[in-house]
C-alpha cells in the first residue's frame, strides 16, 4: 500500500509498503483522511524531534522510518482476535496515544501526560497512508452525523477542548484565544460549544481573522487594537476570565497576561520551541496563572464527537483535502508558507 | 519625633517630623521594631517605584516624601473616637494594607489583590518612626507569648504562608523552596508549620544555606546537586508536588519547572524586575502551572500569629536589630551588599 514516510528532516518518501498482522486487540482500518499537524511540520523542518531516531520508543519498539499521521478517521477493514468494540465497517475517529499505565502520571488518571507517552504516527506508522493498524483501545465510533472528513479533525478539536476546560470558564465568562490557526479555531468551537457567550480571537493575520470571522467569530487585531483596555471595558475592570495562547510567541503571551482577570488562567496549548520572555510580575500582581494544557482525554473526545454530531463544527474556509502524492508541495510546504490553514491528506486520492 | 524619610531615590533623611492627629477610626502607635522589606531596598536603589511621585495615592492621598515601614509591630498609645478592637497598651502587628472596597477584586473578596492598593509604608508614614497612625482595621493583637521582635515579623511571615497556601500541599507532599531569603525561610517556616515532611531549600549561596540549616531545614546546592534529578528519586518519579519561587532568577525557574510533578504548582512570590526567559514547554507536558501570590489575607495574619504563639518561628542567625540612624550604612547598604539579611529598626535605640 501507498504511505508517507518519514525518513528524516525534509525527507518523506511517497511510496509502497508492507502491510504488518493485526495482532490480538487490533484492528485494520482504511484511512478516511488524515491531518497533517504543527507538529508533523516541526518533524518535517526541524524533526526528529519526537520521532525515534536511533533508539526503539519503549512502548511500540519502533523508530524511524515511521509512516506519519496521527490526525486520522477510518473505517474498519479487518479486526483481531479478542477485539469486541469494534467490527468490519464500522467509520472511527482514533485517539492516537499510547500510555505506559504503570508511571505516576498514568497512576493519578492523568494518561494524556504519561512520562512515556507515545503517538501512533509518531511512534509507529501512522494515518498517512491507505491502511492502518491500531489497538481497538484507540477507537471512538462515528455516529452517521459525523463524516470522515470531520472524524479526522477530532483529534485537533479535542487538544482544543481539552485545553478550554482547563481555563474554567461557564456562559457568562469572556474567554480570549490567541491565534486563529487550527487549534485557535478549535478553541473558539469548544468554548462556544461550552455556552461561553463573550469569546474574542485575537490574531495580528488579517487573512486568518477573516477567515474566522466568517465561522462567527469576533476578532481583536493586537496590532491595532489595545486588548487590555478592550477587554477591561467589556468586563467592567475586571479582565479576562481565561486566556488561551495558542500562538506561542512571547507577545501574545504578554498581551495575555496584561488583559487577565486577577485569580485567572492563561492556558498554554503551544508547542514553545524556546523559553519566552514572559512578565511573570503579571502574575503576581494578580495572582493569575499560566496552566499548561496537553494533549486530551478519551472524554474530550467523546465531547467532541458529541458536539460534532450536533453540527457544532464547520470546516468551510480552513479545512483542504489533497492526494497523497502532494503531501510535500500542497501540504507541508503550504502550512509552511502559510497558503493553507488545515491539510487533510485523502488516500484514495493517492492510489490515482 | 524621628523618623526614616523618603524623598527619592538613594535619599533618605532620618530626621525629626511633626506628628499628625489620630482621627475617628485610627490609633497611634509607638512603633516596636520594623523590618526593612526587599521592595524597600528597590524603592531605594530604583524607586520611587510603589511610592507616589507627583501624583497622590487614591485612596491615602499622600506621595513623597513619606516615612518608609510597612513590616512592623508597636504599642497602642492613643485611640481615636470611635475605635472598638484597641486600647493603650496593647502590643499589636499591622497589616499594612489600604484597599478600595469597590473594584471588581475587592467585590470579590481578593482584597490582597486591590487594583488600587496601598501600603502603610509606601503610600502613608510608615513604622521606621518613634510612632505611626494607623486605621484599626490594620491591627492585629500579639499574645504574651509573642514579642515585638516576632511581631515586626508577622508581615513579611504572612506572604510567605499566603504563598505556601497556594501550593496546595498536604503532610505528605514535596516542596521545593527557592532562594533561602527573608520569604525563603518564612516559606519553610510556613510550610513545616502546615505539617509538610519533606521540604527542600535549594539556595545556591553557602552562607544561606548555612543560615537554614541552622534552623533545620535541608538545603539543596542547585550549583552542584541536579535537583530535578533528586526530587524525582525522592518522589518515585513524581517530581515535587509544588514549588516555590523565592529567588526570582531565570535559574531558579527553570530548576522549579523542571523538578515540578505533573499538574502541580510552582508559586512565584518574588518582585520580578524584568520578564524572565521562561520554559513554557514544560507546563505544557506536564500540565503544570505558575501560580502567582501577592501579600496576604487577615486569615494568613491569625495564622502566623498562631504558629508564632506556639514558638514555631526562630530568628536565630538571619534577624539583626540596628538603631535609626544607622538604617543606610547597616540597613539599606547591609542587605543590598548580602551582609546581612533581615534588618529590624528599633526606634528605641534611634534617640540615644
Amino acid at each position: 500500500m501507498r504511505a508517507v514516510v518519514y525518513r528524516g528532516r525534509e525527507d518523506l518518501d511517497i511510496t509502497d509498503v508492507p502491510e504488518g498482522p493485526v495482532g490480538p486487540g487490533e484492528v485494520r482500518l482504511e484511512v478516511g483522511f488524515n491531518g497533517i499537524c504543527g507538529s508533523d511540520l516541526h518533524e518535517y523542518y526541524a524533526g526528529p524531534i519526537f520521532i525515534p531516531d536511533g533508539e526503539k520508543h519503549p512502548l511500540t519498539g519502533r523508530e524511524l522510518p515511521l509512516t506519519l499521521g496521527h490526525e486520522f478517521s477510518g473505517t474498519v477493514a479487518e479486526v483481531g482476535a479478542g477485539v469486541e468494540n469494534a467490527a468490519v465497517g464500522d467509520r472511527v475517529a482514533v485517539m492516537p496515544l499510547y500510555t505506559c499505565g504503570v508511571c505516576p502520571r498514568c497512576r493519578e488518571g492523568r494518561y494524556n501526560v504519561c512520562a512515556q507517552i507515545g503517538f501512533h504516527g509518531l511512534m509507529a506508522d501512522g494515518g498517512m497512508a491507505e491502511r492502518t493498524v491500531v489497538p481497538s483501545h484507540m477507537l471512538h465510533a462515528l455516529p452517521d452525523e459525523v463524516s470522515l472528513e470531520m472524524g479526522a479533525l477530532v483529534e485537533p478539536m479535542a487538544v482544543a477542548y481539552h485545553a478550554a476546560k482547563l481555563g474554567d470558564v461557564n456562559p457568562g465568562s469572556t474567554a480570549l484565544v490567541f491565534g486563529a490557526g487550527p487549534i485557535g479555531i478549535g478553541l473558539w468551537f469548544a468554548l462556544r460549544g461550552m455556552g461561553v457567550e463573550n469569546v474574542q480571537v485575537v490574531e495580528p493575520s488579517a487573512t486568518r481573522r477573516a477567515a474566522i470571522e466568517r465561522l462567527g467569530a469576533a476578532t481583536l487585531d493586537p496590532t491595532a487594537d489595545d486588548v487590555p483596555a478592550l477587554v477591561n471595558d467589556m468586563t467592567g475592570g475586571r479582565g479576562a476570565d481565561a486566556c488561551y495562547d495558542a500562538a506561542g510567541v512571547a507577545p501574545a503571551v504578554a498581551t495575555a497576561l496584561n488583559a487577565l482577570g486577577a485569580g485567572r488562567p492563561m492556558v498554554s496549548v503551544a508547542i514553545y520551541e524556546t523559553p519566552l520572555e514572559t512578565p511573570l510580575l503579571n502574575l503576581v500582581l494578580g495572582e493569575s496563572r499560566i496552566q499548561g494544557s496537553l494533549c486530551y482525554t478519551h472524554e474530550d473526545y467523546r465531547a467532541v464527537i458529541e458536539l460534532m454530531s450536533r453540527g457544532h463544527y464547520d470546516t468551510t474556509g480552513w479545512v483542504e483535502k489533497i492526494a497523497m502524492r502532494d503531501v510535500v508541495d500542497e501540504g507541508f510546504e503550504a502550512l509552511h508558507a502559510g497558503r493553507k490553514m488545515k491539510v487533510l491528506v485523502d488516500p484514495s486520492i493517492a492510489i490515482a
